[in-house]
């Protein structure tokens, strides 16, 4: 018996979160719609730079992990803070929301990871991440009994940036393999996947990872095509499932020449766009983890995508396991 | 001529906001709709008891001034963070939003205050404040330049609960009448009223304050009584302004024996009260500072505040400068 649905791992961070216009993006270089990797001293100037914000625990797989425990999943999660304020606030609000997590804090080193996220009025994110104490996250922190305890075991893309963390990833795939158990990663963000474009195909292609998520774009750089039913043809090709996010047109789940469509839930307003692929793989590795169809996994995922994309934050404030009983899918 | 618009003083905060339902206010004894004051370990208890938060600068004075600013207003505060993260997160939103902040931060002493704030289902907020580094404020963080150049001074009544803060408000006081400027406060909370009473009425009566703003709940308690024309005759007789908010009746202002009813903001959807008193007193010394008739003053803190009470947080993530605008008010 698997003790845990999902494990998801990845950079553990605190989100500051604020909105602006297109020129604040173009006179402080940020590359719109991407997670912009920061030192200390540039997240120091932007942050002056920056308007008041608002605060909450995020971090791509953190999100993901919390969305599997709002649908009631049984979620765990890996990712390094430092043993300061945000610290604990990203430790406070994963485990309020019920997931499993007991990474040991950096002590004396880097603080706690953020990422300065600014939201334009078209509703886009574009992230700045200091990744502060995420840089010593590494296979010291592998909890060997969770990995073979969970169903899934599922990474971020942006953790081939930290120096050690690929090391922990590799060390997870041969556990959860050897307990006969699937990895998943997401590609995570188009520009991730251009640093590190092979590593991700060796991945996906030696077996460590089984199923891939990804969106438009990031299947797009994947292959360095403009052509998308290529790039759909050729992930399908490289891993056991792949789902694959295309924003108001929903998501393409591919199973090897199978793919099967799923519309996007439709939204109120849309406020903030952050979060919707961890929430998308959310509720894609919920109904996975059920044992629900594929198509039905899909419905899971763009529900969840569509309800963060209409509240500021990352995680949704509302329970997800009640949205699904709504909607006709719990 | 005033370099200041208005200077606001009170406890520094950063609020971490949660939803719950009325049982975890009766099971963890909290009183609905006030401020709970909370020492530390009470404070570990509840937030292990919290949902997932999220994080945003507070404190009474410190949303009014927030507020003022966001009308273009000139604002100023004073108040005691810690050296410490939070600490950055509120000196950074208060600063981002415009406002001339530099009281010098706490070193090695208690971390930056914080609110631990439950809004329930009817959209009341319940306050639990772990006041931290608070106690520390005192009449050496008094920049008499900023007193004297400020058009207007308010500040909370929450500032009876640190034990020095009520002396900086006295030299206070003297230093902005012998600039032949004006002193504001807010009662801040009915419970806050039931503590301090006997002084904030003497702060009145002495002629120390010039205008105050309660609301309904906190005039009555003032005066010990139910009878809310009675309160509002007294509160007249005992400053020279008054402005006393109703929730959903909009608010009364009293000067002497003259009444002016002003009716609340029409609004959508009710998502959180807090804030909703301070930036109605924001609004209101926009107006007041500006010049404006009474009424007007009153109709810009209905607006500030039937705005605030839309969203998550307590201060306005939209310029009030154009919801003025809009509203036909600038």
């Amino acid at each position: 018996m698997a003790t845990y649905d999902v494990l998801t791992i990845g950079n553990a961070i605190v989100d500051i979160i604020s909105r602006c216009d297109d020129d604040f993006l173009i006179d402080n270089a940020i590359t719109k719609g991407a997670m912009n990797l920061i030192d200390a001293e540039r997240a120091e100037l932007l942050y002056s730079r920056m308007g008041p914000a608002v605060e909450a625990s995020g971090g791509s797989a953190g999100n993901t992990a919390a969305g599997v425990a709002s649908f009631n999943g049984r979620a765990a999660y890996f990712g390094k803070v430092a043993r300061d304020q945000l610290g604990e606030i990203f430790e406070h609000d994963i485990r309020a929301q019920g997931v499993y997590f007991q990474t040991e804090p950096l002590e004396d080193g880097a603080p706690t990871a953020r990422s300065m996220i600014f939201v334009t009025p078209d509703s886009e994110r574009s992230m700045n991440t200091y990744l502060g104490a995420c840089v010593e996250f590494g296979p010291e922190d592998v909890e060997e009994r969770v990995v073979a305890e969970s169903k899934v075991t599922y990474f971020e893309g942006y953790l081939w940036d930290p120096p050690r963390a690929k090391e922990a990833i590799l060390a997870c795939a041969r556990i959860a393999h050897a307990n006969r158990r699937e990895m998943s990663m997401t590609l995570s963000d188009s520009f991730c996947v251009g640093r590190y474009r092979g590593e991700f195909l060796e991945l996906m292609r030696s077996g460590a990872v089984d199923i891939v998520f990804a969106n438009r774009d990031e299947a797009l750089s994947l292959y360095e095509t403009q052509d998308f039913d290529l790039a759909l043809t050729k992930i399908g090709a490289d891993c056991k499932l792949a789902a694959v996010t295309m924003s108001e047109e929903g998501a393409m789940i591919v199973r090897g020449g199978e793919r099967i469509h799923v519309p996007a839930t439709r939204i109120g307003q849309l406020v903030d766009t952050t979060g919707a692929g961890d929430l998308f793989a959310a509720g894609f590795l919920h109904g996975y983890t059920q044992g629900r169809s594929l198509e039905d996994c899909g419905r899971f995922g763009c529900l969840a995508a569509g309800i963060v994309i209409q509240q500021i934050g990352p995680r949704p404030m509302a329970s997800l396991a009640e949205a699904a009983k709504k909607a006709g899918l719990a």
